[in-house]
Order: structure tokens, then C-alpha cells, then sequence
């Protein structure tokens, strides 16, 4: 692990890596600098069925950010946690893209993060469209076990479509990829956040013969989302071994999260998504992560889409280092 | 009523009608095709006192969209209700618009709308500025009934000034000139949304005397927005015996709204808006609707305000569907 | 006063000062026209430590509103009070800046401001980087008395950091100057809306030794903003005989304020903001407020952050009349 | 003529006149401060056909500009020419706009100009869109005598189209309405820039007759600007006694004038256009000119449209002075 | 062939097919209509290898022009032609994409064009990244022959990559692809534009071997456009029997289009453009093109890159005009 | 010097140094690697006076662009020289600042340039206001000695100002600071592309008293960018022994380089620049160059101006590389 950056400089100064974390490139790196959280990326847009721009995202979320890490306290004000002290966390670069070619790109995507999981390491990953979970989530149930993975999916859509006639995978499909391929059993899912005009019935009658736990916007505006969050919580604690949290920045309201590909207004506020996040980390406990759909060309000038993926990504680690206190 | 599609094709494939819908150019289409529902646009922002840009509000409405319909399902997941099956919708083009010259293309407006409602089919209108309403109610009007026909107005401003000097006509004024000449009376008007700093204390004694209903921001801040509108609902079953809803897309917070020429802080949020729309077209019952005052070059780039007022036109036939099945 | 607009024209038509206020531009105009608040910029930036763009601050607040105010009324809907009528309120134009002088630039902001507040005048502050608080408010408690002024300090930040090596000044510490210097003793703060991963522990222990009163965004989140607000409310009526309100727009969330220089996801609404001004105006009383941290390039198309700075001067306008008029 | 800014200043600080320049607000300040040039603004959008957005112009082209003029020089760099120094000028302002009515709109323009002209002051107007050109080159024959003065009109369009059927303007018809009303005889017209795909023959074969001298892109094409720019100098030497510079900010290409509503590719430089407005107003002198389509909503965020137009009325002054000096 | 559009409405009202063309979308409907021209979508991006977006571009390049064409003239001014009344030409949509899966995707595009062409109607073609030339030319060239088809390809970059190691196609690639196969030999290459840092020498020799016939910028900056377009037209004179023009809208200048995902400074200006493509169909005359690699969420607010894509088509529909009225 | 992606990926992935250069952080890496050129950023925009945003330039030059370097060719197609090959460069990362104090910040920024000259390394500076040639110049000096550095200065503005009032440094005067300090004798300036108001004659004949060459954008209207070129070059290699080229991007016009500060229209092309500063580069020999005044948020989409400043450098490589083979 090497750090890029002069100590202390600006936010904006210097190399970008994710708040000045070192640099790590390879497994030994992260074996020999025991990593606790290797920070990625996937920029891949390929699979996506509305905008693109998603291959930006890992670029534009390392880049939005007006604070550093190196050298500079990351200090949560809530919890009193500075999660960059407490964990060894590391920049591992951007995995390999083969244009055009999305079999041989997913299998690329799945190697990657397998490398990093099997260095005992927790991948969080910044996409990408969603169609990067299916290789992403099946590198960690290759590891941790087919059926021991459960999933807690914030999102606007369902993502269990089934394939469109001659589509190798998108962005709408991934979650039923993932069931269909044993790694994460539909029961093992705990969906928050959905809204708008699809899937159809026929989709929405899969998913409850898998068994998938759905808690839908209407649930959500009509009980609040407190007491929506616990729900998934408990069920989140119920259900698998090991938790990948996948967070579709489509989720929250296009208001909070204007630069993303298919967005859909009435959703989740800014507020909910870093609470929601955090308490997973600390109280359930995750092996992995991915944040998705975040397309910066369609983002405003202020990046406020890049900027909310960027402190998910830091509210996790606040949870994970939590946990590690035992403050949950 | 001819699709202009191909087949299931990409939201943003292909030419843009509204949801992919079939085109009707004529009202002996829409007779015809026994259409419920005819989407139609007015180009025309000249009686704007801000920001122009209106004008390109329709275009922006129909090519926000990442979904399409036609091949496609539209199945709303809270209330499992499609309603681009259950319902013929097309969408009509927009209204002939004579430039510099306000009194005719109001006429042209009039007459336009006019034949909508003559061949049994619901307009919904996308703006163009709210002055539009004057024409547009009064076209509801003239085929209903002067008196017969109650507005529910969701609007950061009253838009009941009397007429500045000079002026024919403004987005400041079109509900004072639908009470000045009959078409509908100010007891028939239940307003949502107002605050800010207009009109003074002599149009609001006018409106009082008009015995139009109207709910400040202040009360919603105050009472929640679920009780306001559940006055409001109430109202609007109380008044005329057909109701025309009137969306100016400023009543939201710009947040949520930002692409619009008069815009207020501290409104409405995006599921306000969608709430309400489908409530009273589903609970109350609707015979026109105009969603207006989207500016698409004051738009961020995530076309968020074209994507609230598309969605708020999707909710709106959802709630007719909903009628249709006895769904309220 | 001059008037530099010709009478009722429409709010983005001719020179653009603050709602067309008449100009002044030495303290002898100031008396002569009897000014209760003076409207002013300081149009600097170079003491901010993320983005830059707030030295266009001033200019943006002044053009982005679609009213006016001279010639056409300024009535608030919920509190009928026309604050433009009540007060005699002036734009007194921009400070001067030195280039590149941070020392010289900050004397000739607390000697610009001093001039208003020694013309019996409330100066209100259109910056800017936070920075200009600590000689702004200097000023301030130079004529009313160090000790005397208390300030309500809306923030994601709590600007009470050390200097970093080789600063003379920056947008992160106005608040310890201020307490260093004694001009504003710690006790004397009320800060409001603090989020996010800084300042760390040691600067917090400071804060606290110096028994300033801090409401975290957690403890919002957790009781709701009312309460929050009414303990901010009671805190300042106990503090300080003269209230200063500084508004960092960075307190609300991206969302509503996207152009700021060092945003953080996750806080106030555009109505909690509106609503915290005017009650402390009307319900304690100020004697000068600053509005600062809008960067125009970094803002969106609609201008919407500006808009937020100029609504929230307008509601301390309103706030200041009633309390002229006994409303409170 | 009344100083609203402070002496230095910088040119984003402060109120914003045109050039920093003092206001003028009626004739008899025009008469007092024997003011050569009135620069005033006619935000009016509502005969343009394509894009709207020009009523934002004049405030636009009054804020894009870093430079003052007030207490700092205007030395042009080529002439040696200081114009500001050498002419009397001042900021005079919006025309009044009657919102809807063009008819009494344009009526108001024709007066507001015919103060300028009558006060003996060069009326340099900011449009506004094209149709502007009516009311004010009316306004300036007013004065002269129909038929006394000739207009160099650059545009990528002929602007002589005839009414479409309803219409009462546009900025496609302003040169026809000149010469029908025999304010300004075709042969007194000479085009510079004209391309694309309208008019059509009809409309070209009418302008043959009415004698207008038109110099279509292709001309500088093939010939080169500077040879066409000097027989557009010489024939506007050899016509009226008496001209009006009429630009359309359109005549260039888009990649230096983005920012407008009927965007015709393969258009002038800037540099041709700054190089021929000052010719015209050093070699032939000016009685008037505006500078028109300038769209601020569709302009880029360094404004560059806008700057361009600000840059040629200055240029336009330097040539004024120049004429003044001797130097042509 | 169906007009989707009222009579003479204005260019931005209305259903947004190209310049208000009527739509056909089955070979019957071309066949009926004895097209001579279809203009058609591939709104694919997903073998792009810098900035993606334009999937995007069909939609863009249709809704981006002021002008429509039925019902109103488009005469050309330079030629006095009006193509759109010479020909017949219709929008044929979009063709449809396989997400994900590029040798389904490309293999429908391939089927898509080839129906055009064997409906003897020229297609014009709206990418989409550069990658869609492959099977748009193979349809091209399975219809007149392998070998019998020359490409005219305007570009900043060579696109004769060999493939990186596990892509299956690039917008780097096509025109290796098309030699490779034998569908448009090397020999049959005119290329102009060239510049930058790709390809290396190694692809420079092979393209020598395969006797391409290459145009730099460096030769344009040396010797003028003119003198080099004459060269490129005498060669494509000289070349096989059938052109094919591919202009990728990079080979401008980025000053002119800034709206694409590869964009090299130092290129060819608006006017170059315009000129070459109508010089190629009028003297040269076309079988097919396409206009690719506009990217719309990187264009400006103007969207000039997308109105040059489309006044592209415009001149290559007169230049297509000129010829068949024999004026070359 | 440490390569931080990995081989051969995307220019868009992984982390962003100057085209995937190796990162350097002290003088010892520079001497180890044997660095021909380091590559490194001035965030500082503190000292201008318009629009400030370009201490974001040094990170938007870093991310703009879609070719990486590491792992791919950077053959240039006019020269078919691949500097990144020929020579050894790095990425020195960015200056340190210390906020609100310009002197200290002065100082230490000629400290890090003064640690690459000494390292017999080139420093390619990425601004960053102007004001930074002041203390990078006066480095260079420090180490080849005072007198013995002459400057290529291109910009719009003479940059030659005398101090404001109170102002202790400006992006308006740092070329007088180095002709006063001795460090650049004026007559040791070459400047080219000067236009607009500014500086006055007082300041123009100080330049002159200097000796300063001077080329005006009149002249490179009059005679043609090629001969003044020729000029410029002429001159430097008559001037002193080793050359410090300093590229202000406003030299361009708007059009080209959007993103500045304080642009001025009627100024160079891309090319001009491009082929400038290589030629400079080869035909005279640098040893030290500043690329300043691109202000990344008043950009465009495309990021057009941070484009042509990453390309200018990128030509000086090449040009340096030539140099070294002898290609002159
Ligand atoms: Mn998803
Ligand atoms: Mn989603
Ligand atoms: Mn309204
Ligand atoms: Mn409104
Ligand atoms: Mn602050
Ligand atoms: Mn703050
Ligand atoms: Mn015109
Ligand atoms: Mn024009
Ligand atoms: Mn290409
Ligand atoms: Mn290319
Ligand atoms: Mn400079
Ligand atoms: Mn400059």
C-alpha cells in the first residue's frame, strides 16, 4: 500500500485516489498491508438500458470529495468514530474491462473481486451500472458459499427481470441472475426502496415464489422509514451468513441523486440512505459492497450524486469500524 | 391511432411520443381509436413573466423517459394497475401556437382542446406557461357547462392577479380571468401550495370574496401534508361536478423542480405531488388536466423536472385506471 | 437612496440590485435615508479550502429572482407582512478586496461593515467564503461590545478549527477567531445542522471548554428540526444582549444547496431554513446576519442555491418587520 | 448620470451596469450629461420561433463581463482608443415590456428608442430577439426621416420573411416590416452572413426586387471575409445617410455563439464580427445598433455568447471614438 | 410513409421525427413510398472506449433543429435546392439493440441496414459509437458486393486497431474489420482528419500495406482543407463503385463539437465539414452514411455538436438533391 | 517513480495521474527515475481577479482525457515521435498551499519548482491563476541564474500590471514582478496573442522602456499566425539561453477554451497553440513551461479547455522528444 499524496494537502490537491487512501494493486499488497476494506472500481456501463455514464463513476466518486483522508482526521461526528483510523483501508484501483464483450468482462469482474475477498479483505465497490453485482456478488458466495450470502438491495427497481430476448445481461437483471444461479436464494434477499411501473405482475409473482422480502416505497411512505429500515434490519439478521449490501443510487429521490440513469421521483431522501447504510455495517456486519448507477455526465455541476455514493461508502466504513468497537 | 415504434424497443430509442403511445392527429382519430386519454402539448411561453423556456416543456415531457409503454408493460407497483392497458391513450401532438399573437393562439388553444373534450376524451395537457389554463379550462368549460367544472390548483402563486397594465394576458392571472368570465367560478377552485411574497393583501381579499379555497404552505408546514390534502379531496367532491386539475410544477421545492421560470423555496416534495395527482383522479374523478411551467433550459441535467411532471402524468392515468376498476 | 430601476418592471429587466432596492454607497446615504438594513457583498473566495466561486456569491443572490421589489409589493402569505413597505432597506453595493491580501482584505471588511452598523443600520451579508464572518462579526461586536454579541451559527461545519501551518485565515476557523479574540465568546453560540467527518475530537473538547452549544444533524434526525429549533430559539434569547445570525448555505442538504464549495449529504431542508431566520429575527431580534458559502458556478442551471440565500435574506426581512410591528 | 458602483472596483463586484458605466433613467438625463451613447436593454422573447430565453439578454451581457469601466481604463489595444473616456455613455436601462401584448410592446420600444434618439444620444440596444429590430429601427427612421436610414444587417437568416397566417411579428419578418412600412427602403439594407435553408425562392425573389444587397456565407466562402467586409463597408457608405448596425449574434458560428435560439452551423468568427461592427462605426458611423438573439439558457457556462455581444458593442464604442478622433 | 406532425408547426413542437419527415418502419412502407432516402437511429454505445452517451444520439440529432420541414421549405441557399422536395425521404426509427450483447446487436444492425439498401433506398445513418460502421458497411457492401463498396471516413483517429485482448469490437476497430473481411478492401479507404497519438507505427504500416490513402491534419494545416478535400474527392472518384461516407463528427475541431466521447484537439471547423459532404454526394455521389460518436450528455446546452450531425445530413440530402438534378 | 494503474486500462479507469504517468513525490524519486520532465499542479486561483475555479485546473487537466499513456503508445501522427517512449516523465503531484496566505504560499511554491530544476528535471507547471509564473519563473532563475531565463509568454492580457492598491499579487502583474526582481529582464519577453482594453499606456510604454516584445493579435490578424510565429521563434532563440514558455489558455479564443477566467473573444485557434508551443519545444528548447487559467467550472460538458491544456502539454513532450532525436 502506497500513499500518492503529500500529507495533509487540500481535498481537491494531488493524485485522486478515494480519500487519499494508498494505493494497493495487487493481493499481496493487500495480504502484506493486511487491508480491511479494499475501495474499487467497475467502470462498466455497458448493460445499462436507459443513460449511460456509469463507467465514469468510480472516476467522478473518487474525485468529488473536498475532504482527504491522508493526514487528515476522518472523524464521524454522530458516533465519534474515525473509521480510516480504526481499519486499514486501501485504493485497489479499477478492475478490467473488455470492450464490447461482456461474458469475458464479467468473468474479468468476478476474479477481481474474488482476489480481494480471498485476501480477507471487504470489497467496496463503485460501479458501474447493476448489472456488475451478478459477477461482483457471485465472487463472494464463491467464497463464503453458494446459499450463505444474503443480500439487503436498495433500489428503485426490483433488478429481477427476466433476460429480453437476445440480451446477455443488463442492469435490470442481475438479482435474478443471481437466484437463478444458486449463489443468493431468493429468501437470502431483503429489497428496499421500490417504485414506478415495473416489473409486471408475472416478475412480482417470481419474486414472491422466491421468497424475496420486498419492502416497497408505498410501505415505506406509509410507515416511515424507520420503521421500514428495522424491518430490513431484522431481516437482514435473520436471513444469511454473510451480508453484501447493493446500493442503487436510483433510490433515493432524482432530487438527492440527479445523475443516474434511470431515475425515478418519490423516493428515499439523503437521510435515509447514510442511516440505512451505517446501520447495517455496525449491527448486521458486511463482507462486501457495491454503490451503482451513479452516471456523472448527467450529474450537476455540484456532483451531489457523486458526493451521496462517496459518504454511503464512508457512513459503511463508519459501521464497520463501529462494529469492530463493538458500538452497535 | 398509429404506433410509431418499433416493439418493445428503448425509452430513448426510436421516435418520441409520450410513453411510446400511439399518435392521433385528429379528432376522428380519437373517436375512432375510442380513446380514454389524449396527451397533447402547448408550446408557448409568452405570457411568462420570468424565465421563458416553457415552450420546449412539451418535447422535454415526452423524451425524459427511460421507459417506453408500447410493448412494454406499465404496471404501478403500489396499486398493481396498468393503466396504458386498461385505458386507450394516445398521444395528440401539440396545439397550434401563432407567434405574437396571444388572443389567437388562446382561440387556437380553445378550439384545439375543444375537440378533445367534444370526442369524449380526457385532455392532459403539458404546458407551455400557466396562462395556458385560461384557454384550456375554458374549452372544459364551454363543452361542460360555465359553472359546472372545479379546479384543483397546485401552485406556489395564486395566479389570480389582476391584469397589469398593458397586458393581455400572463401566468399570473389565468384563474382571475376564468372567475371574471364565468367559466369557472371562484368557489369551484381549491388551491395547494402557495407561499412566498405575491399577491398582496388586495388580491387575497378578492379571492376571499371569490370564496375560493385555498391551502398556504403555511398549513401544510403546519398540519402535514396528508391532512391538507385529505381537506382538499374533500373539497374537491364537494364543488363542481367535474373536475379539472391544474399542475403547476412550482408548487415543489425547487429541489425537486428546479427547471421552472418562477421558482419558490420551500415546497412541495416529489411524493406530495404523485400522491396527490392519482388521489383525485382516482378518488374524485377527472375531466382535464394540465401539468405546466416546466422550463427545460433551466433543467439540470437529469431532466429531473420533465421526469416529476412525466411521472405526475403517469400517476394521473393510473388514478383514471384505478376509477375505471372501482380501485379508490 | 436611488432608485436605479424604472418603476414596477419585471423582476430580470434593468439593473439588477437586491429585490430593486435603492442604492446607497457611503454611510451618509445610509443615514440621510434613514436605512434600517443595509444589503451588501462581500465578493470573496480566497480563504475557502474546497471549491472556489463564492466571490460570485453577491452578484447571483442580486439576479436570480424573478421579483422585484420596488414598485410592486413584497407581502409574505403566511404572516401578511410587507417587509420592503415596513423598513427602509437599502443594497449598499459590494466591500472592497485586495487581491491576494488576505490582511488587508479582512480590515477592510470589518471597517465596511463597521460604517453600517454605525449608521444605526443592520447590515445584511451576501458572501463569500465563511471566512468574512470573523471580521464581519468583529465589526459588529466593535460597535455593540465584545461580550455583546451573540451568534446562531447554521453549519454543516463547525468553523472552529485551529489555523493549518501557514494560514492566515480560512472558511474552517472563523468561529475560533472570533472566540480568541473575544470579540464573541464561545458561550455566546448556538450552532445548528453540524454533520459529517469534522472537526475531530480535540477541536470538539475545545468547543466545549469554551461552552459553545452545538446541535449535531443527529439530534435533529433523532427529535425532528421543531424542537431543535425552539431549543436554538430559547438558547439565543438567553445568550448575548445582540444576535448575529450566520448562515452557512452548506447547512441544508445538497440537494436544495448544491452550489457550495464543500457540500454535506445529509441535511436541512429549504423550509427548516426559511422557517430558523425568520423566527429568530422576529422572535430574538438581529443586529446584522451574513449568507454565505454560495459558489454560482458550482450551483444549477435554476440558480436554486442562490434563490435559497435570497429567500432566506427576504424571511430575515419579513422576520425583522414583525417584530417592528409586534408580531412574534 | 449617477456612479452606482464603487471607484475600481473589480468587474464582478457590485452593481451591475453595463461596463460599470453610470445610469441614466430619462431624457433629461441623457440631455443633462450630454450622453453620446445610451446602452439599454429590450428583454423581449416572445416573437422567436425557435428557442426563447433572449428576454434574459441585456442582464447577461451587463454581468458576463470582467472588466468595469468606471475608475479603471478602456484602452483598446489595436486603436490606442480609450472609448469610454472619449464618449460620454451611460446604462439606460430596460425598455418597459407589456407581457403578451406585442403590439403595445412593440409601441413601447418605439418610444423608448425615439427618447434616445430625440436626446441626440446613439441608442445601442441589447435585444431581446430579433423582432425587436422593428420597433427600433422605426424609432430611429422616426427621427431621420423614412427612408434616410440604411442598415447593415448581419444574420445567418434574411429575417424578410412574410407573416405566417395569425402572426403579428417574429424575428424571422423585422426586414420585411422596415420596408413595407417604408422606414427603411430594401436598397438601404445590406446582409452580411446569410445561410441554411431559409427563405425560400419566393422570399429571395422579393428581395431582389425591393434592392437589398445581400452577401450570403458562401460569398465569404469563397471570396474571404475581408473582401466581402470591405464592399458591405463600401455599400454602406454608398447608401442612406444615416446608419443602424443591426447583429445578430446567429451570423457566427455557433462554436463562438452557442448561446442562441435558431443556431445555423458554418457561420463567422468572432473576429470577424468584432472587426466589422468597428469598421462600420469608424469608417461609416452609426446612429444606432443593436445586437440581438443573444439566448443566456442555452449559452455555455463561461457565458461566451454573451461576452461576445459585450465585446462588440465595446468594439462598436472604440469605433464611435475613433470616428470621433479622426482615426478611420 | 405517415406524417406524424401538424402542418407548418414550428420545429420544436410536436412528435420530433427528423426535420418532420414522415416515419416508415417496415422495407414495405420504403418500398411504397419509393424512398430514396431513410434516416435511421443506432443508438448503441457500448463499444466505446472513452466518455459513452451515444446511445443518445439519434434522439438528440432529431430534437435538436429549429427547423422542420413539412409543410415549411428547405431550400438551400447557397444551391437553391430543396432536397426534401426532390427526394423522398422518411425517418425509418431505430434499429434494435440486444443489451449486452454486441454480436446479436450487430448482427441486427447489419439485418436493419441491409433491408434499407435492398429496398434501393439510401440509409443515413445516426450513431451511435464508430464501432456500428462495421456491420452498417458490411450491409452495404452484402448488397453491391465485396469490394465494390469505398469509404470516405472523416475522422480524427484511424479506427484500424487490431482488437485488444478480449473485446469483440471497438469504435477503434471498424474499419480493420471491414479490410479484414473483404466487405470494403483497404485500397477503397479515403481517410481525412487524422491527428493525435493513434494509432502506432505498427497499424500505420499495415494500413499502408492495405494501400488506405490517408489524410492528416498536418497535410490540411499545410496545404488548406480545399487543396486536401480536392485530393480526397478525386480519390473517391478514382475508388470503387459505390461511396459510403462515414463522418465521425471528432474529425472537428472539439471548439465546434464538444459533444463527443473521444474528443482531439486541433481539427477541422464547421464549414470544412459541410463542404466535404456535399461535395462527396453531389459530385461523387452516395450509396450510404452515417454520422456517428455524438454524445449528448457531453454537448452544450446549445447542442451544437448534435446540429452539426444534422446539418451534415441536411447537406449530404442536398448535395444528394444537386445530383440528381445534375448540378455538380 | 511508481505506476499506480493498471497496464493498459482505459484512460478513464483507475486512478488519474497525467496520462497514467509514474508518481513521483520527492526529489529523490525524480533523480533515482533520472526524470527528463515532471509533471506537477499549482491548485492556487487566490490572485485572480474575474472568475476564480482554476485551483481545480491541475486535477481537470489530470481526468479529461480518454488515453492513458502507461501500457499504450503515445505516437504522434505528424512527427511519429512517442515522447512517453523517448523520454522519462512523471507525475510530480501538486504544490502545497497554504490558504489565505499568499506570500507564504509564493515561497513555497518556488521552493517545489526549485526542487525539480535542481533535480535537472523540466517542471510542466499545471495552474493555477497566473500569479504562479511569478514565484515558478523566479525558480528557474534561482537556478540557471537571473537574467539568463527568457519567457514565451501567450496570453490575451500583458499580465505586466502594476500593483493595485493593497493587492499583494494578481494574475494581472507577474510578469513585472519578474522583470523588477531582475529574474527576467523584459527584453528577455516574447509575448504573443495580446488583445481587448487592457493594460493602458501608461503600463504599454513601461513594456516598451523594458524592452518587452510584444506581438499584438492585430499583428496575427494582419500578417497570419504562421509569420508572427516565425517572429516569436526568431526572437526566442535570439534572447536568452534557456526558455521558460508560459501558455495562458485565454490566448485562445473563447470558443476554443471556454473555461478561463477571463476570456476574451478574438483570439487564437486550437491549432495555433498546439503547433506553437511544439515547435518552441523543438526548435528552441525549454527547460521549463506553465500552463495556467483553466477554469474547470466555468468548463463546458466536454471539458474542452482542460482538453487543450492537457494536449499543450502533451506537444511540448513531443516537441522536447524531437528535440532530443534531433528532429528540428
Ligand atoms: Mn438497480
Ligand atoms: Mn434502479
Ligand atoms: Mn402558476
Ligand atoms: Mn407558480
Ligand atoms: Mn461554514
Ligand atoms: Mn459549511
Ligand atoms: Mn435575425
Ligand atoms: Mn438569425
Ligand atoms: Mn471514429
Ligand atoms: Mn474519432
Ligand atoms: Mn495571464
Ligand atoms: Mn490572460
Amino acid at each position: 500500500p502506497i500513499f500518492v499524496n503529500r500529507r495533509a494537502e487540500g481535498g481537491f490537491s494531488g493524485i485522486q485516489t478515494f480519500a487519499k487512501l494508498p494505493v494497493c494493486l495487487t493481493p499481496e499488497d493487500l495480504v502484506a498491508g493486511e487491508m480491511d476494506v479494499a475501495i474499487c472500481g467497475v467502470p462498466w456501463d455497458s448493460t445499462a438500458t436507459g443513460r449511460t455514464g456509469t463507467n465514469h463513476g468510480p472516476l467522478a466518486i473518487r474525485m468529488c470529495d473536498y475532504k482527504g483522508g491522508y493526514g487528515r482526521p476522518h472523524f464521524e461526528l454522530e458516533t465519534h468514530v474515525d473509521a480510516l483510523e480504526e481499519l486499514n483501508v486501501c485504493d485497489y484501483g479499477d478492475a478490467p474491462i473488455k470492450v464490447g464483450n461482456t461474458p469475458a468482462t464479467f468473468e474479468g469482474i468476478r476474479k477481481f473481486i474474488g482476489t480481494i475477498v480471498e485476501s480477507d479483505t471487504i470489497p467496496i465497490i463503485m460501479g458501474g451500472d447493476h448489472a456488475i453485482t451478478w459477477p461482483c456478488a457471485t465472487a463472494v458466495a464463491d467464497h463464503y458459499g453458494y446459499g450463505k450470502v444474503g443480500i439487503v438491495h436498495f433500489d428503485a427497481h426490483a433488478d429481477t427481470g427476466a433476460d429480453m430476448p437476445g440480451s446477455l445481461a443488463s442492469h435490470g437483471t442481475p438479482m435474478r441472475k443471481l437466484i437463478e444461479s444458486g449463489a443468493v436464494p431468493g429468501k437470502n434477499f431483503v429489497q428496499v426502496g421500490l417504485r414506478g411501473y415495473w416489473p409486471e405482475q408475472e416478475t412480482l409473482d417470481w419474486m414472491d415464489e422466491q421468497q424475496m422480502r420486498t419492502h416497497f416505497m408505498a410501505e415505506i411512505i406509509h410507515d416511515g422509514f424507520d420503521k421500514v429500515l428495522q424491518r430490513a434490519v431484522d431481516q437482514a439478521l435473520d436471513q444469511a451468513d454473510h451480508l453484501y449490501v447493493s446500493l442503487d443510487v436510483d433510490v433515493t429521490d432524482p432530487a438527492f441523486a440527479p445523475g443516474t440513469g434511470t431515475p425515478e421521483p418519490g423516493g428515499l431522501t439523503s437521510i435515509n440512505v447514510l442511516t440505512a447504510v451505517r446501520r447495517l455495517a455496525a449491527e448486521v456486519g458486511i463482507v462486501a459492497m457495491d454503490v451503482v448507477e451513479v452516471s456523472p455526465p448527467y450529474d450537476d455541476r455540484g456532483q451531489i450524486t457523486s458526493l451521496l455514493a462517496n459518504r454511503a461508502i464512508r457512513e459503511t466504513l463508519t459501521g464497520i469500524a463501529m462494529r469492530r468497537q463493538g458500538l452497535t
